[in-house]
Order: structure tokens, then C-alpha cells, then sequence
């Protein structure tokens, strides 16, 4: 269902409910993994340490608490179910063919990097192809958040933003839609105290996609 | 249904649907006007002028593009729902009783101070006893954005908050659930520079009801 997030009890039962997610971590330090051009050579690209390390290297250090997402260009095919989930047969799992993240670089940044979410704008932050959902169960057991079907995240810098994961408080929820934003300074002002700096020098973009997607 | 807006198009044709509100809209300065006394000795109250001076007489002038919000420790009546209409009969509108906004403090709040929202702890910012909803109608005339049902405003200073209403994005829609949330310095940290301060130094607090009750 559009842009949603899977709550930790998705996948992994005694995990937070959507209610339970303390508020403090529906909101972080954005990283925007890019891997547009790998996505248009390979579909069932998955994002491996090498993409993580290539981010440190171009940004720094990646900040504890971050919110991960990979931007893979697949929001440009929505609402176009078969270009979505790039098959012919949407009722097939079997035949879905589209990017993700692997589990051993969700694992590194969890255990390394203590993020809070991580996700994308692909029906699911585990690939296309997969059959067992690594990341699901892993993120679940660390209750770590899932974002999914995420919007528009070519116009927020890769670094240097902050992501909030504004999920609907549905009572025990397995996960919800949320209206994912972001602020970033914008550079049009220096706000001379901290407490005017949400209100004038941030500026706000959103992602939301309202068609109806299988949830994965 | 527990917290969510009316997008101005509620209760005006032609202005904005909820797919259409400028994003830039679903934040402002909080202000949150307590009348929680006055409530308790009559449930029919409304905010009216002499509220909105004395705030501004304590806090300063209203910043333009404020979200405005009543807290009238209504939020405690939740989810008994003859207690949050006040009302033995919940099927018959005339025998509400709670508070709400005067459509003059409103109207002055819209063109003097510019607002983006308001709204507060009760089923409707028309108060319980309104048969014509002026306030519904003004608002949604000047683009302004209705928030009804919220909780917790109690945790969230009166003056110096930054509040978002990131309303799920439903297509065409007259309005929608969100998450509200707020941010503010808590005076734990003083960041150095601009762009950790998001990250760093403002705790969130949170306000959702998620039982479901009469939208108005
Ligand atoms: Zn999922
Ligand atoms: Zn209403």
C-alpha cells in the first residue's frame, strides 16, 4: 500500500508492534544509497558493502541512528504494477525482478552503524528474487524499521538531511502508511538560534506513493 | 478516526484536496493555547481573542505560519466516546458538548498572523454545539488546515515547538490520518553547527489517538 514501513513484528514475532516503536526512532540522519545505474544493468541488484563503504568514502562516517534508503530509480515506474514488480505476472512472486539491499551490508550497518530503518522505493528492501526474506527477519529481530515504495528521493541531497518515518499509529500493527519527510538546510538562510532553524531554514520535501502495491 | 486533518477541502469545493496541499504546509511553529481551566468549568467554550492576546501577550507574536492548537485536556476522555462527545447519546450531534475555536479569534489568526493549521484534543475545532461549522467553512475558504483529535499536547512547550502533520497522501482525498509529531530544543545539547540539530539536540513527542470515533 504505497509508502509504508514494516513495523519489526513483520517478520519477527516479540518485535515491536507499530505502536511500540518508540518515537525517537521514526526520525534520523538520511543516507541515500544511489545505485540508479547499477539497478538499470542488473534488476536484481543487491546493495552490498561495497556500496556502503563507496558512501563513506564520498560523505564520511555514517552517522549512528541513520535512516538508510537505496534509490534505485524504481519510483519512476509506479504506478505500473508489471513495471513495478518488473514482470508479466504480478500474482507470481517467482517472476519479480527488482533491487534490494544484501543482508550481510543491512547486518554491518546495524551492528556497526546502530541505524534505525532502512528501506527504499522498491516494493521491498529485500530483492525481487528472493524467496526467504533475509533482511525482513533480520531487521525484525533487531527491531530495526523497513521502509518500502518510497517517493521522490532523487530531490534530497544524499547526505546532510534528516528523514522522518511518521508511520500511523495503528494498534498492534505489523507495520502502516506513513508520510515520509525530509528537511535539509537548503542554504538560503543562517538562522541565528537553533530554535528557528525547523521552522525557516530547512526545507521540506516528501515522498509518498498513493496506489495500491502488494505488500511484501 | 483518531488524529487526522481535514484538508480544506472539506468543507469548501475547489480548494485543496489532500493530495494538493503544499508540502511546505504540513509544518510550522506550534502554538499551543491552554485552556484546559476553562474547559472544565464549560464545555462549550471557545477560544476566543482575548486568548489569542494573551498568549501572544506571554509568549510573544504568533510567528506567521504557526500551527495552531487548542489543548483543552480533552485528549484524557479517550477512547470512552460519551465522554469525548459528552453526550449520553453519540448518535445525535445536538447533545455534544466540548470545546472548540470561535470563528472570529480564527479568522483574526488567519489574516493578521498568516497560519498554516489549527485545530486541537477534540472531535471537531468547531465546538460540540455547532450546527453550522463556521469554522470548518472559513478555513477550508482560505486554504487552511483542519487537525482534530490530538493527544499528549501536554509534553510539548506551549511556545518554541516545530510541529508537522504529515497526513498520509491519499489521492483526492478530503482529508486523511497522520502522525503528528513535534520537535524542540530540550536544552540537553548545544550543536555546534546547524545540520546535527535535528539529529541531535530536539526530542520528539508525539500525539496520536488510534481509536476510531465520529469524524465531523
Ligand atoms: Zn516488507
Ligand atoms: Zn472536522
Amino acid at each position: 500500500m504505497g509508502t509504508h514501513i514494516d513495523a519489526p513484528a513483520h517478520f519477527y514475532k516479540g518485535s515491536w508492534r507499530t505502536q511500540q516503536i518508540p518515537i525517537e526512532r521514526l526520525m534520523g540522519p538520511g543516507v541515500i544509497i544511489n545505485i540508479k545505474d547499477k539497478a538499470v544493468r542488473d534488476p536484481d541488484y543487491r546493495i552490498v558493502m561495497d556500496d556502503v563503504i563507496a558512501y563513506e568514502d564520498k560523505y564520511g562516517r555514517i552517522p549512528d541512528g541513520s535512516i538508510i534508503m537505496m534509490n534505485s530509480g524504481w519510483f519512476e515506474r509506479f504506478p505500473d504494477k508489471n513495471a513495478v514488480f518488473n514482470t508479466q505476472n504480478v500474482s507470481d512472486t517467482t517472476t519479480f525482478h527488482f533491487p534490494g539491499f544484501h543482508e550481510d551490508a543491512v547486518e554491518w550497518l546495524i551492528f556497526n552503524r546502530h541505524i534505525y530503518a532502512v528501506g527504499g522505493d522498491t516494493p521491498s528492501f529485500d530483492y525481487g528474487q528472493s524467496q526467504t526474506f533475509p533482511v525482513h527477519i533480520l531487521i525484525g529481530r533487531e527491531n530495526v524499521i523497513g521502509i518500502e515504495n518510497a517517493a521522490y528521493l532523487d530531490r534530497i541531497p544524499e547526505s546532510g538531511s534528516t528523514i522522518f518515518i511518521p508511520v500511523v499509529k495503528i494498534d498492534d500493527g505489523s507495520g502502516g502508511p506513513t508520510r515520509l519527510m525530509a528537511t535539509y538546510d537548503d542554504g538560503t538562510d543562517s538562522p541565528a538560534n537553533s530554535a528557528e532553524l525547523p521552522q525557516i531554514a530547512l526545507t521540506i520535501i516528501l515522498f509518498t506513493i498513493c496506489f495500491g502495491f502488494v505488500r511484501i
